[in-house]
């Protein structure tokens, strides 16, 4: 039995494109698994793309391929490529900055271009706007079931020749600690920023000080509050904000049955900036 | 190999969440079979998991594995439960109601707490506020697959220690039949009520038959008509309201090809009753 | 191991029929693999499942059990049926229109009708308005594991007593193409016409020319442009409009990074005719 094959798009669920995908997957293998990361991406989205992969590849086991196909220069000259993550898990994408956070977070041991011509599902030449299908979903399913290896899959290209999106990276300025609002937990509307929990330990701030939340959208004060530094969302009452520590292990801010993201019209990207300090203790009342 | 595990969250398919869930099933074994009931649970909505559970575990086969995470109070002191119904069928839970259905209806056997600190994703320590993937899905992969035993998950707990939601019992007052309004059948806008199809049968009640249907909201009047009650859809025209039984074997009314709930501003839960009787024979033009 | 079972309906994913299904599938034989076409087929929209599945059955492996449940008829006296295409899949609907275009465009072999007494989920008797569990899951996991063959099923049934809707034919007048909008694709907003690619060839129009598209609804012009016959969506600026060959080698349009369909307010269906000619050069300005 080989590996799991594990896809993700922003092809959504409602017609037949990942249905076709997984379709191909097993006409390469029978045996084979597949599962979903999301197919929800934001159409053309690659820095969220880019995010899931970071959230969610560490969680899989050792082998698993993902497949991530969020691709709006499909059928133009941009690369097709396979990595392998220092994590031991391998990713199929275009080179258009879908491995971002992977790259810098978790690191790559080895990239591959993808030849589109030599390896492509058969007959699928005249199609030129769904690589999901007839190079991607192919390939990976090739990898995950041992038909073909990394190594077979294309040249070795230089790490400095992918490309990447910018990040900013969490700072510690003192006792301020300021990084980037990432990504939205879409279904709740916390808000998830880069800035370690590690930080907060090492400025002293344990779960119950009160802390002093500052959001900025380039450069501009958007939002600024005291808020509890809780261990749960049922440490604060319904409708009140908090700061928590996500299931990265980062600093997220949320408000406890409610969006903060739409409660305050705060968006996500490098254009939105967090910043966290500790407060004189404030007694919050039952 | 073992039994599938079966998830269901309030959590949306949008971002990597459930897809961490499926990576922690997978690490603790690739062999694993993973599937879901759904991941759009209204969050928070308690209610509505516990319907579901009771909607669907009957008719996966005996020693499936379900992980139920609808908890607003992760991280607090709630407790996490895995539970063995009268069916053969495990539910691991958050311990806040998710399994009143299914416990009411259906009958458990036995419940046991699992610990938290001993049971849960390795490493996985400084995360609160995602049990679904560090304690749910870890513990029910590790059931699903044999790792662990029912009885080694956790020590007996007494059933009257489980929280429960308030249900409201159907009745047969002579002729009239009332019951709860029980759940939405979401796409298609039909009401179900806990009035089962055999109280109808009892009152002498035949498809072809006309019925007065009578919906109160907290005691208040908000519906009346004339409904047939249909074997099918297809026998009232398209527009048409009718009373039917549906998949559970229960009374839902409904209208075809349209939503009963939009057109009629009818919710669900406990505060919304169904009342039924038989009415004086009506003649339905074509 | 058998074959897999793909499910196809307009149930949605919100409540528990899915889940349900799968789980009868899984009772008839525990190591059965399910997996999906989509479940956000519009409610009651043959003419989309019937697309869905052309657009998609061909990408499974042969064998492949066909599941497609938009029934608005449930419980009446339509048929059900099970046909074997001529590529050698299997499919298991509503005798109601849903194989219109698999029948036109890649051809059954035979047809057979499903004895909905005989063989149907045992102790479902009382339930009449949810065949996708009773009978279409329940006959599909039997067909896909071998417990029952495709013959076993039901007695022949002559293709011209099978429900089909009407389909417009593509054609080619001199240098004029024209063509049905079958289909959007839900996610970008692109429309797929049933023009098949080689009549462009047959005209002599090639990636890089410009063509003059017209769109008509119900015989009304309600769209006319000079597009690019482009080979992928990168070969325009964001925001226009092109002729690009879609995922199943049929002319399709598309506005890069936005939606045709909204942008211009165009349907789908046999309404919705698509008009493709040669125009002269036009140069496009970077």
């Amino acid at each position: 039995m080989g590996n799991c094959l594990v896809l993700q798009t922003d092809f959504g669920l409602e017609d037949g494109a990942v249905s076709a995908m997984y379709g191909v997957a097993h006409t390469v293998n029978p045996t084979i698994r597949v599962e979903n990361l999301t197919h929800d991406i934001p159409p053309y989205d690659i820095w969220v793309a880019s995010y899931r992969l970071y959230q969610t590849v560490k969680y899989w086991p050792q082998g698993t391929v993902f497949v991530s196909v969020v691709d709006p220069g499909v059928g133009s000259n941009r690369r097709s490529i396979v990595c392998k993550t220092r994590s031991g898990h391998y990713i199929i994408t275009p080179d258009n900055g879908s491995i971002t956070h992977i790259m810098h977070y978790e690191g790559i041991e080895e990239i591959r271009g993808i030849d589109e011509v030599k390896s492509r599902l058969p007959h699928s030449e005249e199609s030129h706007t769904f690589h999901g299908r007839d190079i991607y979903a192919y390939n990976g399913a090739r990898l995950a079931v041992g038909e073909i290896t990394f190594e077979e899959l294309g040249a070795l290209l230089p790490a400095e020749s992918i490309k990447a999106l910018p990040l900013v990276e969490a700072e510690k300025n003192g006792s301020i600690l300021t990084g980037s609002i990432d990504v939205l937990d879409v279904r709740f509307g916390s808000l998830w920023s880069n800035i370690p929990s590690s930080y907060l330990k090492d400025v002293g701030v344990e779960p119950g000080d009160s802390l002093q939340v500052t959001i900025y959208h380039q450069g501009n004060k958007v939002y600024q509050n005291i808020l509890l530094f809780a261990k749960s969302f049922a440490d604060v009452s319904i409708g009140e904000p908090l700061v928590y520590i996500n299931s990265l292990v980062n600093v997220g801010v949320a408000v406890n049955q409610d969006s903060f993201s739409k409660l305050y019209h705060i968006g996500t990207g490098i254009d939105w900036s967090l910043q966290v300090r500790k407060a004189p203790k404030v007694i919050f009342e039952d």
